[in-house]
């Protein structure tokens, strides 16, 4: 048996669990920076694979960490994973947000091969239907207000099932094996401070997947290249008034009432332009305290996007300059905080067509066409990506395909659970390729 | 002793109970159409008291209360109103929002007299810190969110104290005293149904009574005449849209954010009016689920103030039918449910004159010029008068003054409790003096 | 015959020449700044009776006139004056937005009585048709687009026979009387020019007026007190962009289309103010040079009202703020230019009294109740009141009454003529009362 | 010598007519539908050059034109191109709009191949500097307001160019020729009648041209395949209120000056699209009477455009909904009405590399790449071409590229007049390709 083959053999070999595994993330399915039970187990089973891992303060940059949740809720976070069986000893490291892993394993002289999982769950509210299959058979979310709706689950499950199959194979390796179980990918929020602690610096080759909807006649498992590549930047924006009785004396307050509408209005009105597609959208907003008092607080969250990181900053320019005119017009003071950020995403042609290749020919999986462009949503992978383009190495993203119930971030997703060995095969198949 | 003297007398006699009996009220303050405990007690006393009690159905129409909360608040609230000590006879008519009480006392031939007191508390987080005399003197709400913040926990004392007195003087009066305990004054929800009941259609003279702040030097003791003469109509409105993520496909969806920021801009922008004041606010917003995600449901709690009830009926209008213009806009659907509302308020300037003569003659009560029309805040006693008018009989509010600390609405609002007797003594005397 | 009788018979001779002079007024209609018919015919014919005349620099300060039309504009008013029978000699001396005349008559020691009229035409296409009897009877305008639409053609001819009256009656006066025959009313342009030239600060005593209509069957003829008593500010505003092609490049331009539609919204959002009336208005907009272009200037024409003059600085404040952050928004530039103003006006009781009193006692012409507050319209005079007012005078405007056709400022505008010798003897009457 | 050497050998002779011909059009540059001298020039020199030639009622279906300016305005311009040397005998059937001219040159059997070229001005000033070429040597405009800012002026004297070349060639043609000069297709508002009078139903092969700027140092004169692709509609828009006075009776008026200020807002929010570009302009905007006068009618000029016909529609639906709800928030009425409209277009592939290789195998000129999809502005050929495709034919456009000043649409705009005989060399060799 060639390593292919071994590869090929391993893995069928381990493809109940694979499903367990993923099962299992969830069943417990914890939100960004929150990931300590996941993270945890995670670890431990890389550390018993042999892999130098790394957690805590040595995976994310404490302070380029974007979006994460206040002291309290982290505290309580940490007590319900514990209780959830996370691993004493690496949890430990990982309060307040420290989550996320990094493992190393060193096969000799040779080039260095990233992957990068993606282990967080949505702020979604899972089904509790008997037709939606987790419900069903008994692996929904049990933590309220938290799902594994975009396929994570199954992410960290394939990066297990890769560093299984690597650290089996490594005596066939030469070069160095880096796996990054990334946190908070959902709003974009912790690549970058994975890149920002130097851990794509020395890295050669880089592969991310991503779970997505095929076609069900379409006999494709993988579409090699780019998927989310709008740039985007998220920001949270609180407008400070001055609150007034609505019926007596209006003129002594600063109403942010206006101020809000004006900022929606125009956010929206932002000119199209004319290199490519930008988008902007006011998610969520909150405002006013009582019905008849000026209302002297308003918040919103929002976010833009663009096809190049260019277009994003384009939108960031104008979107920012909106929402302080809007509060000065009403001499109103505003906040706004960056809580998430992705540049956009462009997957080296060379390498894509090198995973199309390898599952061609190596594993009998048939690779869809190579696909630089797709823009549907944003990625903050793209932060490693170009990171690794930069010091001139090579990226690729790609999209493993498999029937899906329900379009993400919908409360009914769920996914045929055949992708799970593919994912582990095309991944263990590139590197190898990479590092023969 | 006349019955000036004797009512001078019982008053300053039953001080202290009056006191105890306001801070009863104010550490179980309890929101509009939750006014169990509150409710079931006052008509205890007052049944003790000889009058004939009427509760429940009999007060309130049902279907002309607005702002009543869901079902399952009312059950918890019963739960707890019982829990803190109501009267379980009388709580038991009062379940499901059917709070309130009229006692009627007949004494032979002749008019009859309403006086009307509401009972309901804010939803305000009452301070608690040592500079608030609640706070420092043990008797701040215990019911979170709650909070006697307008002084309506005197405006209930007052109303017992008036019924015990005139109780007492039963035997010199020549017709019917009625008083009237109103919940859900706050957000103008309950006088309407108590009037639709046709409790004013009877009567002939008609008093209420609200606690305000004075000059500290001011001897005046009580404003006669109108106060918060603005008429009002709350709405809350929804809009409905539909969710698309916001980055692929925003075409599919039907956002409701510019919906509600035109809905905004456009209700602030009603045109003044040449016949008098007109007043609009949007005190409350909330839409939106996520920030990726097309909003498809916002919120708004607004309301409506005209210096006269056809001022009231334009700025309606124009609300109205900018909230449904907005809504089709974007194809999007709406509901407007009321929320409460009050016409405008005009007392009569006989009684007004009889009040301050009462005051000034009989009680040595120093009473302010009557003022007809002062244009701040809005009440739904205005029902009632403009009922009492209507049928050709007389009706007056009045401002009693005290030392206030904060102002109304306020979480460190407060008074000075001299003003509890002061009003007693002039309702009272103000009823005999009909009644003679 | 005692003063007020001479005045009576006076009057009633020079009816038809009063009438003919109006009619003069009216046919030969002239703009603001561009009265230099009116003007220099005035001139002429004061300095006959007698009366040292200022015309040209000495009445308004050149730099403190608002909203002048353009240099080349003035120069075609003063050839088209010259050919509708300007007198040259002080026609020259009006050139270029320098018109109005100021005229006075010492009568030896005593007060100084000032009275102002105003003569300035409207922007109006005034009716052509049967109906309306300046059309039918052959003085309708001939300069196309302006008209005597709102009185001032008679405001003019009851100067001038108050001025024929006075000269006739000066060895009876006692003082000085001050003629202002004022310009540019209209938008409120010229009145702060003549009080920043001292003109009224050696005045006692200051009367204005204007016809206005009445009731058929109303006997009253003047109604002593304020009218038109909002405070106002007029500004012309333009908004600077750049322009772009709108269909490949509207990301390059900057669009003042979404800065003019924010300003317009939140100029009319500004709230109400709990202590009295305010308005605002965009009365005029233009923009943009073609559909495909990104707009890249706009202009607007608005105005802001207050009851108080401190109500219209709050509103100007906020007008301002909005105009200045719309523009920023986007970032453009703005211009703002003050195009006429005028303060609230408030009438001495005193004074207006003895108008009544004058008119009563004297004349047997009826006044009405002296009115103080009527809030409709704006007037500069009121920054005359002001000035004489601050410097320890008295002043008081009113209305003379008369039937009229067609609201004012309207191209059916008429009214019944009687009005001119009704007015002439109630400003020389209560000049005389006031110089005996 | 072979056809393309006759062509080659043919254009060259005619170099001088050419730039003499396109002076003459610049010279007398007429806007959309008023292009009597241009087209009655046109039809006297096809007419003599042995063309079947059809003008007037024959040309464009009157009821389906767009945009077309007032019976008055079109009177007074018919007046002055005859003045301006009008062919008298054509001119007098274009009167009132029916401009444009079809030439038909039958050579036998074979297929019909149809040319395009648009020859109407736009509404722009033409510069007057010497640095203009056109005013330095004397063929600016001589009609004020109208300029060819665009090249229609070229492509006019192309469309002769290649009547009279391909006229010596009949003999060697097999099929027929079929020339349309289009009036008005600046605002897209004349190729629709064109069509709808069935003039491209036998049409096989369709070719148009757009003069195009180019890099002075690329030596390709021609970009095969599409120009100008985006669909787009263009609409004015008036919206009727009622007017009152500003100050004291606003509420008595239905102002449209909120109206138009919250339609400019949310049109330029319409959500982007998914499926692709989008455009939205609201490029001209003319409101109200007067200062303080409510606003009763507002005047804007519209485009929307999109990268599809389908995209187009889109955006129509919500413009047109947006200005619908926006009149009726304030009880507006509006109107709408079409003023121009063209389809996206789609060079068919096949045609369009014919006309490389034409140009590159028998003219040596230097094609560019062909290019399907550039999104740049907008063309109503594209009628046309949708046409000619639906009947299955084919179609394409191409951009003749040359030195140019100043952008398109620009009062400098002007071209190096080489572009004329390369332009008609590229025509007839493709045609008589085609006609072989």
């Amino acid at each position: 048996m060639d390593k292919y083959q071994q590869i090929i053999h391993l893995t069928d070999n381990m493809q109940e669990k694979l499903i367990e595994q993923r099962r299992d993330f969830h069943r417990y399915a914890e939100g960004g920076w929150r990931e300590i039970r996941t993270s945890s187990r995670i670890a431990r089973e890389l550390q018993e694979l042999g892999y130098q891992v790394l957690v805590g303060e040595a995976v994310c940059r404490r302070d380029a960490r974007m979006g994460v949740p206040d002291a309290d809720t982290l505290a309580q976070e940490y007590q319900r994973a514990i209780a959830q069986g996370a691993d004493p000893e690496f949890a430990e490291q990982m309060q307040q947000g420290m989550t996320g892993v990094i493992a190393i394993l060193r096969c000799g002289e040779g080039p260095t091969v990233a992957m990068r999982f993606d282990i967080d769950a949505l702020g979604v509210i899972e089904a509790a239907t008997a037709e939606h299959r987790p419900a069903a058979e008994g692996f929904a979310s049990v933590n309220p207000g938290f799902m594994h709706a975009c396929g994570h689950d199954g992410h960290a499950a394939i990066g297990l099932g890769v560093a299984n199959v690597l650290a089996r194979l490594r005596d066939q390796l030469h070069g160095t094996v880096k796996l990054i179980f990334q946190p908070a990918e959902e709003g974009v929020r912790g690549a970058k401070a994975i890149v920002a602690n130097g851990h794509l610096d020395d890295v050669q080759y880089l592969l991310g997947a991503h779970i997505s909807d095929k076609e069900a006649d379409d006999p494709a498992v993988v579409i090699p290249g780019s998927y989310g590549s709008l740039a985007t930047t998220k920001y949270d924006v609180v407008f400070h008034g001055r609150s007034a009785h609505a019926g007596s004396s209006q003129h002594l307050g600063k109403n942010v009432m206006p101020v809000l509408a004006t900022a929606i209005l125009n956010l929206y009105a932002i000119p199209h332009h004319g290199d490519g597609e930008t988008r902007i959208n006011v998610g969520v907003v909150h405002a006013g305290s009582g019905r008849n008092v000026v209302a002297d607080e308003a918040r919103m969250e929002i976010e833009v996007r663009g096809e190049t990181t260019e277009l994003n900053h384009y939108m960031q320019e104008h979107a920012t300059r909106i929402i302080a005119h809007a509060a000065q017009m009403y001499d109103c003071r505003y906040e706004l905080q960056l809580m998430g950020e992705a540049d956009s995403l462009h997957s080296d042609t060379e390498l894509a067509a090198r995973i199309a290749a390898v599952c061609c020919e190596k594993l009998q999986l048939q690779p869809a066409e190579v696909l630089l462009n797709h823009n549907s949503g944003s990625e903050d992978f793209s932060y490693m990506m170009n990171r690794v383009q930069e010091m001139g190495g090579q990226a690729s993203f790609m999209r493993v395909l498999t029937v899906t119930a329900g379009p993400a971030h919908n409360r009914y997703f769920d996914f045929d659970e055949q992708v799970l060995p593919n994912a582990v095969k095309i991944f263990c198949a590139t590197a190898c390729n990479i590092l023969s």
